[in-house]
């Protein structure tokens, strides 16, 4: 005969397993939910940006070891300057991610220049160089720099290689990198040197591993925050595996920028090139690879926090109005674009000198 | 019965070993004088200069990896300067030897410093830092160029403080490298921590295996000048293994410098910090270590080639006309004093960021 109390017993016996079997089940469909949401959106940033290539060859100037030897001594190259103390690393000092953390970029004799020093860092792969197109690629960025009157300022090309041929290394090294040429040392070599090396410099991020299938290489917040800058509309024009570059863009679609930037003076950007009224305002999408690591932000370095130049984008590119949460999320995620800087392009090379 | 001609074969038969050996014989003892001669100056050399130790440890700041670690970042530093432009480095970027290839220093803002940058490399263990006197070690040096105008340029060390505890980065290490410090980010911590990490930058040459009794670590003509080096008295000021760095001493013993120099303005050298009449054009008497690396010469850099300086300083200081091959000598023996860079000290490294 069974008591009551025998059948109470046996049934809580038998419910209790019933009871952790549903948290398990729960347990597990919430994970499996989980996965497949990671799996979601694993898939939807592989389609809209992919990762990054191991480097960027182009075919007009190819990579070869030679060169980027050499490009990468003449990135740290101060004797051809107008004042002896402007390199391609004075605006792009490795330590800091290849920006220098200064409003506008300054050269040589202090010259201010007009706009924020970019990183150099997976740059090469974009429609063009600086931040309103005049500047075709990277090896016609590193040419013009050296006689930009606020960068190198060297009077002439011929200038600069007067002073490179005066050092025997680099005669050496550049007849290594150009063995076909008969008089290597030109500003043209200087430029395919420099950008050789320059389409070396890709730093693979924690964003990259979760493309690549690794769900758990971002945080929950960062999911969140890529989740928001997809569904916000960011990646309309930050896309690619460098999350910018590919195109040109009306700084404040919705009301002039310097409303939110307080910039100071007005930048009328890509106008400035091709005197087209529609172009006023217009700027190259910069990509967002390192860009927690590389403020202050925007074509002036108007704003020094990431959070708050997140928030100012969504109102002036997508009239949103993001929430704290959202604009912590978005700025979480952008952190997972801060990537690994090789060791060889952080070692310092010993230069030639003259003879 | 021996005819006069097999008498001649016998004796052209004992003749030309003779002859073999004394050929042997002489090659051998020449050789034996070349090596005792090459003993004699290796330790002449020895006796005189001796290798470069490890490091230069010193009982108020000693090297700890955590100190060193810290120094090295700070070395590269440049937010915490009045342009934002201005880090160690500027003065001593390391691909150049740590010099900065300047006549005279540029520092914050594009000021020029009154003297050339001396390198830092072996650069700790003088009687004081800078060419005047003014600066007592590398410690007391790196903390002055923080407020120093023509330098770092910051108005105080507090608003330095402000700036790093402004990045937790830097705080933690600052706590790493100063544990007992309740408050470590200090500006004196600062100058221990980059003091710490200079002390660390030695770098040993083909003379210090020639000192440690490799005799072939010198060519002919770098013996040749070691030789006149110490025959014609350099020494006497540039002695120690830094071959100098360890006393002041008029520059122009025998006329005014100058005249050679051709310098413009005339320095007065170390009456500026003594205002003793006897200190009137007195500099500290600067290391050879790795000068064949650094010009231009002299606390001004009004001379480029090194050959000239060595020129220069014979007439000056000892009243000597070296030969044109005399000076080609010293100059190949100069070169021997090139060193090694340590590649963990040409590592860039990263650096914290605000939060």
């Amino acid at each position: 005969m069974t008591t009551l109390k025998d059948q109470m017993e046996r049934r809580r016996a038998t419910a209790f397993p019933a009871f952790l079997t549903l948290v398990f089940l729960s347990v597990f469909t919430s994970a499996l939910f989980a996965a497949d949401a990671d799996q979601d959106l694993v898939n939807r940033a592989k389609s809209i940006f992919g990762p990054l290539p191991a480097s960027m060859p182009s075919p007009d100037n190819p990579i070869t070891p030679a060169k980027v030897k050499l490009g990468n001594m003449l990135f740290w190259e101060t004797r051809i300057s107008s004042d002896g103390a402007v390199s391609c690393v004075k605006c792009h000092p490795l330590g800091l991610f290849a920006a220098d953390g200064l409003k506008k970029a300054v050269g040589n004799h202090c010259k201010e220049n007009p706009r924020n020093s970019p990183t150099i860092l997976n740059a090469a792969a974009q429609i063009s160089s600086h931040w309103i197109g005049n500047r075709t690629n990277v090896e016609d960025q590193a040419k013009q720099a050296l006689i930009g009157p606020p960068s190198f300022g060297m009077p002439t090309y011929e200038s600069v290689e007067k002073i490179l041929k005066n050092m025997p290394g680099y005669v050496t090294l550049f007849h290594d990198a150009f063995p076909k040429d008969k008089d290597p040392v030109t500003s043209d070599n200087f430029a395919r040197a420099v950008g050789a090396f320059e389409r070396t410099l890709m730093t693979p991020s924690p964003f990259d591993n979760f493309m690549n299938g690794k769900a758990a290489a971002l945080s929950g917040q960062q999911k969140r925050g890529l989740q928001t800058f997809l569904d916000t509309g960011c990646m309309t024009c930050h896309y690619s595996p460098y999350l910018g570059g590919q195109m040109y863009q009306k700084f404040g679609v919705f009301q002039p920028y310097w409303n939110l930037t307080k910039s100071q003076p007005v930048d009328e950007g890509r106008f400035a090139v091709t005197k087209n009224e529609a172009d006023k305002y217009v700027f190259k999408v910069p990509i967002l690879r390192n860009v927690a690591a590389t403020p202050p932000f925007f074509h002036d370095g108007s704003v020094d926090r990431l959070e708050e130049a997140v928030t100012i984008m969504a109102k002036l590119q997508l009239a949103r109005d993001l929430t704290k949460e959202q604009a912590a999320d978005i700025t979480a995620f952008l952190g997972s674009l801060t990537g690994n800087v090789p060791a060889s392009v952080l070692m310092v090379p010993l230069l030639p000198r003259a003879d």
